[in-house]
């Protein structure tokens, strides 16, 4: 049975759910209730022990070296794994190399590869992976094994689905009869996928896999090769990943080399070199905005898919159940101390206050009450755990103590932060949520992304200015998300074609457990393109369409007798 | 009934000629198939002559001026047409103001009253338009009628197939449950096309139509609006597709201003500003390479669109019927005197000759027969009038002269151009082609597009040599067509994977009346993105896929009682 076959069923199943954007996985969404769940955890976290200290073996071509530098935010103590360094020039004539034999193989050839590579993401080193999430972006266990394993293994499958869809509307081949003048003109035309070349994929370094597997699996599947540029603070997980993919390509038939990592230091960055190689016809990029926009205006001739940042804002006019809504807001302020492109920042209410059943509650009261939802999220140091996990990077430290000092002088400090104690890991990087009370005049303060739990709520004229300004920051600063709370709806109807336009994915009133940011793979488009937060979809059918071209020939038919 | 019913039948026959890609065609190719054929030429050709002289009443928003340098090559008179000029701030505003309503419509609104923009520009100024690309870019009446006209137009529908298919594959909303801990969530949401934003097409000299009519309908059909600036030699055809545009629009309850025209003139070029005007966000651009090359590189954040120019190849390697596959050729090569994107300009046969049934025919001999079909082909003025037709711009007999010069102290020249007396016109800017037979050294003179009737035959080692160099000139300069003759199938096989490689779209030993570079609508794909040409196709997935993003907003759907 071929890999297309193999897989077919859940490829299929996947088609569906695209199309009509249901809720759907064929993966369990808690650790729990994975095969086997305990065995399979312990052997992850036994993979995952393996590892450190330990030179990752990558059996690539043009290695000059090692690098390593990863330094697990909850123990604070270097993971010690060393990675093969290589040389640039010779990834990209490998990768080039071995592109004809895959570009040549069918559609579904591909698309069942590459199937067969999530299916052994899935079954051998999903709690590998992440425990190695947890230990470089500091993720906590069950993000790491939903946001960081299934989802974005689900998030796979839809890149793959779309690719799918962009190939198999090319006819494969015609004939096409036409008179001219005395003679019928009959002609046999063939049709051919032509990959553009060498992708080079730009993991970052709080949520690796979930833009780079779709990164790399639309890549792929429409024929490319790809090079991975790992976030040196989170290099592990995308090197398990770039293993795996070899692996099963080589047992496929395949040449290894279509999948490749290329590895830096925060000192020497390698990633202009890369987006200005010759050779690169595709960058995909996710990370900060910074980079991202020099991608954008550079990446010429290379085509560029970026996602990078934005400052994502809640309008609260009204609100039939305030608390609901306050608590839903706090646990998305909270999710991995908002270390998510999709956590909220800027918080817009009228100075009037918010409208509810109960009257008009006053903004100063609003904002305590948020802050104390907060509060009451973060003091149990278990639950602190569990939701805000730990800080990536140590410069969120610093921007933590930055924007208190300012926010102080400027504004009021609803809550300060503080490393709350990790109960497993004594020297976890930590903190809990910083949140300011501003005017609309601090724009310097909130008007860019502050990477971290920090949030302003933001005092308005009224609910039209609310979503003016918020919408304002969107187009401005990008923007991926954003929450709104009324019962108006009237002004709900001017917010949807609002953030429409601005280019923020837009929740409304949702209350309850599930986390207001949360992104179903499916279902969920992840970044519009309208704004700055990054020019590309994941996915629609232009984040494939482009990274395969069409060419042609065509001769008369062969003379058949009457 | 709606204006998409109304033309329903058509549209759908048009998406299964695109899945299929067989030859399908709405419109009569010959203008003696138009119905009531003689009276609808004499009225196109009243209501041309009508503009002569006249002000171009063009009701848009911004006039501060008039232009108007348009010659015709046929008489070398200044046609006189005098065009609104317009303040391009107020353009870009007015199809901002214009935008919101039209991307608000639904998509098969949309389709429709484009399907109507069509049919309209097909019953009612088709010959007005044919006459006015006579007059401007030269064309041959015939040409003018199928070229520019309904070929065009069948490229516009193909547009709008795509632009169809991209947009159907969007859900407009769906509903999403979910159990989280304790609670089900059920989610409501809506999907919303939202249009990148004002396009701006240039369309070319010689070939004005062609690519812009489905450029303005992909740019169209997706929601955005689009300003046309058209080359100031070639300005009337598009001027009268812009009223036609606009007049249909109206009608359908629509603003006029989604089409505007922006005009310079030769001295004083306004397409960088447009290109980096803030609010451009779409660039469909036809014409020279180095402009092309500068809109490709400039036009970030804009989406851009190229079609130019490149030296398209012929590998004369074997023919069964030699004189044949010269035949067509020499038909090729002097078609609109080669003033199209698609000639042939670098022939390159092997040093020991071609081989035929009657044994190898040595190279000059190859050289001289073809150039004898040229001759033939042209030495009558009535023939030549058909087929050469015109020179667009005076600069190509400059060029011609200059080639000529060179051509003979660095080779042979096969065919010397002269001027040729149309029967018609007796001013007419007329020439026969020029021949040229040189060495692989005279690279610097064959290895760029050289836009008018010259031609090379290159002498090469041997087979494998002219196929190594022709598919070298595709990637290096660029290359849209390309065209061989061989009865060595593994020659073949070869040659179609270089040239999928070099991405150039070819056509193996076609004899016969078909002209060799003709492509057809809903069948051949033209421009692959993968050489200097152009970064774009007409028309596949990716034309369309990127000129609308997708939003979404979300909330609880409605408690409903069990």
């Amino acid at each position: 049975m071929s890999l297309f076959e193999k897989h077919r069923a859940t490829f299929e199943r996947a088609q569906l759910a695209c199309r009509e954007r249901h809720c759907w996985s064929p993966y369990p969404e808690l650790p729990a209730k994975y095969p086997d769940a305990e065995a399979a955890q312990a052997a992850g976290r036994a993979a995952f022990r393996a590892h450190l200290g330990q030179r990752f073996a990558l059996d690539q071509p043009g290695a000059v070296g090692e690098l390593g530098e990863e330094v697990s935010p909850y123990t604070q103590q270097p993971l010690g794994v060393r990675y093969p360094q290589a040389e640039v020039d010779t990834l990209f004539d490998a990768a080039q190399q071995a592109m004809p034999r895959w570009a040549a193989a069918s559609i579904d050839t591909r698309i069942g590869v590459l199937m067969e590579v999530l299916d052994t993401i899935y079954r051998e080193h999903l709690f590998e992976i992440a425990q190695s999430v947890m230990h470089t972006a500091g993720q906590s266990y069950n993000m790491a094994y939903a946001g960081s394993g299934v989802n974005a293994l689900d998030r796979g499958i839809e890149a793959l689905v779309y690719a799918h869809q962009a190939m198999q509307a090319v006819a494969p081949s015609a004939r096409w009869e036409r008179r001219f003048g005395p003679a019928q003109i009959v002609l046999d035309k063939t049709y051919r996928l032509v990959p553009r070349g060498v992708a080079v994929c730009f993991s970052c370094a709080s949520f690796p896999t979930w833009n780079a597997w779709p990164s790399m699996l639309a890549s792929l599947a429409t024929g490319n090769a790809v090079i991975v540029k790992p976030h040196p603070a989170t290099v592990l997980p995308m090197a398990i990943s770039v293993r795996v993919f070899r692996r099963v390509l080589a047992a496929a038939g395949f040449d290894a080399n279509l999948v490749t990592m290329a590895l830096d230091t925060v000192a020497e960055p390698l990633g202009k070199r890369l987006v200005k190689h010759p050779k690169t016809a595709i960058v995909d990029f996710t990370g900060s905005v910074r980079f991202g926009q020099w991608v954008e205006q550079n990446a010429h001739p290379a085509l560029s898919f970026t996602e990078t940042a934005g400052c994502n804002t809640v309008v609260l006019e009204s609100a039939d159940d305030l608390d609901a809504a306050l608590r839903s807001l706090a646990t998305t302020l909270c999710m991995f101390s908002a270390q998510m492109c999709t956590s909220p920042q800027n918080i817009y209410v009228p100075a009037q206050g918010v409208r509810t059943p109960q009257g008009r509650v006053p903004l100063d009261e609003v904002a305590r009450r948020l802050a104390d939802a907060v509060a009451a999220l973060t003091s149990d140091p278990k639950k602190a755990a569990m939701i805000l996990a730990t800080l990536q990077s140590p410069q969120t430290l610093a921007l933590l103590a930055q924007m208190q000092e300012e926010g102080a002088k400027r504004g009021r400090v609803l809550l300060r932060p503080e490393a709350y104690a990790h109960p497993e890991f004594a020297q976890a990087r930590t903190s809990t949520p910083l949140m300011l009370q501003v005017g609309k005049d601090a724009r310097d303060l909130y008007g860019e992304e502050r990477f971290g739990p920090v949030s302003f709520v933001i005092a308005c004229d009224d609910a039209a200015d609310a979503l003016r300004q918020a919408t304002a920051d969107v187009k401005q600063f990008g923007g991926l998300t954003a929450f709104l709370y009324s019962t108006d709806e009237a002004y709900i109807a001017q917010a949807e074609a609002a953030y429409a336009q601005a280019g923020a994915q837009l929740t409304i009133n949702l209350t309850g457990p599930m986390p207001l940011n949360f992104a179903a793979a499916y279902s969920d488009y992840h970044v519009t393109g309208l704004n700055p937060a990054g020019n590309a979809s994941l996915t629609d059918l232009s984040f494939v369409a482009s990274r395969f071209r069409i060419t042609q020939s065509r001769r008369p038919a062969p003379l058949t007798s009457p």
